[in-house]
């Protein structure tokens, strides 16, 4: 069973804090839609799906909680709070996009009582949360198929169970095809800045019984030089429609080498993570994070104090570089355009 | 003036301790060969030149203090010293280089008195020490004829006066260039797991006044992608006949980096980093370090305890990624096998 990274419970949202891991394990309950915006802000919930799934029921914690006495103000009150949770983080679409399915919710009962809106936001926020299970073990299923009987893999950033609501996805398809008794090997690049990969991806990857080697993520070229390695898996914070895809600063270093050693370089999200609205990677916003992050690991200064540091949290992988990309609808390859078109909604 | 990393003073071996910048400036004085061996190894020292140079006065402190009676003897003790300084580590040819060197000395002087013999061998450990600073620059001279006028130059490990007896090789080049008036800005590879980039070339670009950004290792790739870059600089630990280059982990990423972007990419290194015994970088060997540097960032646990981890100190560039090689003798293009060859004396 994947750790519980998120749930609602006692009318209030539970998460992991995940900027503590792997240290502690913690669990925070969050009773105000900001204290849900800062935990996203801050990265204690972090993950596109995940990050959706918290913003959907960051909106019910609004809905339950709030006094307004008529449905204009309610209506005001919900408004306001989505526009807090969009602009917590820029680049992964999952949070806009759970944010205009609660919002489509309204719109579709704005002329039934409060009570009535407010179950329906409940549920709609529960549905997201349940798709999104499902939706890591369908993924999970197709990717698995990618895998050989027997694999190195590398994989970058976390896409496990702790970024979405199931067992993941990039993650997700190792967890898969490790349960269908694949000989697996990860190598986990640790993923400066924040270490997404040696704090959380070694804690699952161990916790699984899965073999592992953390390394630096300037290594990941001499491993694919000098070590036999099958493929990479990455996740994704949005694709566009051409197939660019924006995931986790390092993804497109990695991908390059990926190609210079001839290796497949699968990029794995739910349909929920492509941005039909924008034509190619140029479109997608880069979240550009505090300097202090990368004079620093972990609070702990590296650099000395004041050093100018650029701190994009997010990089494009032109779509030439991607082999397939991996759905709970299928795995898709290029040319991407047209089959990613088929996915709209 | 650079900072002064190693020398001969009041009968020891003064070098800065290199594990504590940029936190403290702290200087130690070595009385013991093996206090030299254990400064190599734990990187108190580092940077091909310096620990070429740290070799040879090593053996000149072992000379110094020998209290040796007869020759045998005094031979035996230095002939165990530089057992002990070429075992410290396996990758850089610079201290096999100076060592040998050394032992030149002895050997030449064989039938001497061992009084003679100390006083040579103390005056080639100042020759190898004051060759290099000619070296750099002759290197810096050469090299800033490769930098425009105006520049964004990307460098991974530290190559300046803390690898070197005067102000560096790849920084040096970039040092060179600033005192002819170029406009530089330098982006600072932070240089994982030891953090060499955060920690020594922040430090010393900060300190000479030139611009400069730290980024993590794996945004490289995303800068190259988004801004406008002219060059990548790096040293090496040694280069093999063909010009096959070991040189810090992370170094052939970035090659590979450079080549998908059309970059130019430089090796910087004195002669003495060129090893003429060996035909491709494959022969050279690749030392690995501790799993706990990867697990750390400066001593603080970023990963679960007992994780995995390949910690290769080291990584091979494959010649044909490699644009020039910056030498005191002149800068060398492809095909490098005859001009290298045209170097060995």
């Amino acid at each position: 069973m994947p750790v519980t990274t998120i749930e609602w419970l006692d009318k209030q949202v539970r998460i992991i804090d995940q900027t503590k891991l792997p240290h502690e394990l913690v669990y925070l309950s969050l009773s105000e839609v900001d204290a849900v915006a800062e935990a996203i802000r801050s990265l204690r919930i972090r993950g596109a799906p995940a990050i959706g799934i918290a913003a959907a029921f960051g909106m019910a914690l609004v809905a339950q909680n709030s006094k307004s006495a008529t449905r204009e103000a309610f209506f005001a009150h919900l408004e306001s709070a989505a526009e807090t949770l969009r602009k917590t983080r820029p680049t992964a679409v999952n949070l806009s996009w759970a944010l205009n399915r609660m919002r489509q919710v309204v719109a579709e009962h704005c002329d039934q009582d409060i009570a009535t809106i407010k179950k329906r936001l409940m549920e709609e926020a529960q549905s997201i949360y349940h798709e999104d299970q499902k939706i890591c073990r369908e993924i999970g299923a197709h990717g698995a198929a990618l895998i050989p009987q027997a694999a190195n893999v590398i994989t970058h950033c976390n896409t496990g169970a702790l970024a979405t609501a199931d067992f993941g996805t990039a993650l997700g398809v190792l967890f898969a095809a490790h349960d269908q008794g694949k000989k697996l090997h990860v190598y986990v690049d640790e993923t400066r800045p924040l270490l997404q990969g040696a704090r959380l991806n070694m804690w699952e990857l161990m916790q699984e019984g899965i073999p592992c080697t953390l390394i630096c993520d300037s290594a990941a070229g001499f491993v694919m030089q000098r070590r036999k390695i099958d493929c990479c898996l990455v996740g994704a914070d949005r694709i566009a429609r051409n197939g660019d895809t924006a995931n986790k600063i390092g993804t497109y270093s990695l991908a390059v080498n990926a190609k210079h050693h001839r290796l497949p370089f699968y990029v794995v999200a739910p349909v929920s993570s492509i941005d039909f609205k924008i034509t190619g990677g140029v479109q997608i916003p880069i979240e550009e994070r505090s300097p202090e992050e990368v004079r620093t690991a972990l609070g702990h200064r590296l650099a000395p104090e004041n050093s100018p540091a650029f701190n994009p949290a997010f990089d494009v992988t032109p779509h030439e570089l991607i082999t397939a990309i991996v759905t709970e609808a299928g795995i898709i390859y290029p040319p991407f355009e047209q089959a990613l078109a088929a996915l709209e909604k």
